[in-house]
């Protein structure tokens, strides 16, 4: 079943220890559509300047359909930031917004009946606007971010009354709710609309909790990390994926989601051992199954 | 099968957000003794002042052999810290050696038969002490910290040489090693003697590198943190206690310390719930079997 993602569609110039890379494919909507290559047809919706790269936009064309990508006179959106030598803190240098300042999502009419929407890390009126376009999905997800929390939090909550799954990381778990616990404050983002919580943790993996169970989903221990940049989103990609190629729906019991969780997981674990979408550009069949093995057996009592 | 123990017995001075304790019941080897009782015999060695008092013997008599603690003239060790609002970063206030300053550890002789043996966090040439007066345990484990690895060194390598399980946090595993990945980092600290690595990571839970297989176990979600002071400790002897209830050494398959991991991970969930060994005081049986369903549910993929 077809899934549509609205967010980013960017380029980011990432300082490492070791390397600098400048103005590399990225935003949440390319690591997403790549991630979740393969296992439904993936729609874009995103703009960008007259300055994005044909390769690039070839690139993204060769895994999703991009008829929702605009393309418009000015800049792309830039982000640029320096990992510390952890390779987890990060400093953000530069923001720039460019034509997603005006950014008005516009969806082709075929696309209305897709199943799936993932509403990735934008503003919450640009995420309601796409909502508004659908016409009944099966399954809404939603990113969002500190400075939608602060700054339009009456427009958050508007719209998670209607979303079914809510991504966040442990400091936006908080700063929503209040809550320190994160078994309260993910309680209370279940009564504020979305059934189902993940709680994404970096490198310490992620929790899911659902209507009735909880899971803990440990991040594959990587020998390597190059660029954990996009991890996140492609994480959203491989779950919001696997959902759509089982056609798990809101209603389905929380033991389908358990194994998106894993889907996600093993998919974000390509992600940060290359820069921009190349780690997750080298995964094959053999490599997904040999890392989904591996994480189960991390699990396993 | 008995366990010795050897460690700070002490007084923390506690502030959480909510709450202020002075002078309550601390140190490694009393949380470590109170978290392995009931599971063999725990004998701890260690030494206090002439202000410890009577009631805290007591307490400790009560699930521990207490004939390897001597009070000797003088003050009993003092650990005084803030917690910040998250209940996880803390500041050390004050940190007084008292008596722990001439600390020589001695073990009564019929104690040198004990099968297993934990070396709590203290300077490595007390830890080789007591190593040498043991004839010949099932089992060693030992902790540490930043301040021994970066001041005393050789000593802790070459002890390292003659333990079977390290119990590290992520921070301590890459300052031994060098190495970020903790993947790497465990198979370095491998090489240095150890067969098993515990990397702890407090409210994310811990990392078994074992010789032959890797488990990620999560801590349990807490709906409330009232002090997390010595969880580490608690995790030490919920797993150790659970390898001497079920005689497992150092030649056992990873599958045995799989099962410890979880007894250690239960055994601690219980320490954050209260100030000092009140969480851990709370258990019962029901308690306790309860919490490790919950942990299995969460972790079963």
């Amino acid at each position: 079943m077809s899934i549509v993602v609205v967010g980013s569609v960017a380029y980011d110039t990432v300082e490492t220890p070791r390397e600098r890379r400048e103005r590399q494919l990225g935003g949440s909507a390319s690591f997403f559509a790549v991630a979740a290559r393969g296992r439904g047809p993936v729609r874009c919706v995103g703009v960008v300047g007259d300055d994005f790269r044909a390769e690039d936009l070839a690139l993204l064309a060769r895994h999703a359909d991009i008829a929702g990508i605009r393309q418009v006179p000015g800049r792309s959106f830039h982000w640029s930031g320096r990992y510390h030598a952890d390779l987890i803190e990060r400093d953000t240098l530069a923001t720039e917004l460019g034509v997603f300042a005006d950014f008005q999502p516009e969806i082709p009419a075929s696309w209305r009946d897709a199943e799936y929407l993932f509403l990735a890390n934008i503003h919450p009126a640009l995420q309601a606007g796409v909502l508004d376009l659908m016409r009944s999905p099966r399954l809404v997800a939603l990113d969002t971010m500190n400075l939608w929390i602060e700054t339009t939090r009456d427009l958050l909550l508007a719209i998670l009354r209607r979303v079914d799954v809510l991504l966040v990381n442990e400091g936006e778990a908080r700063l929503l709710t209040g809550e320190r616990s994160l078994a309260r404050a993910a309680a209370a983002i279940r009564a504020m609309g979305p059934a189902r919580v993940i709680v994404k943790k970096g490198e310490h993996g992620a929790l899911f909790f659902g209507r009735d169970s909880v899971l803990a989903v440990p991040a594959l221990v990587l020998d390597d990390v190059v660029d954990p940049t996009g991890a996140g989103d492609c994480f959203a990609g491989g779950f919001m994926g696997s959902l759509a190629e089982a056609g798990v729906g809101r209603d389905a019991p929380d033991a389908a989601f358990r194994q998106a969780m894993l889907d996600g997981t093993v998919t974000a674990s390509f992600c940060p051992e290359g820069f921009s979408v190349e780690g997750l550009l080298r995964v094959d069949d053999a490599a997904y199954a040999r890392r989904l093995a591996e994480l189960k057996a991390m699990m396993v009592p």
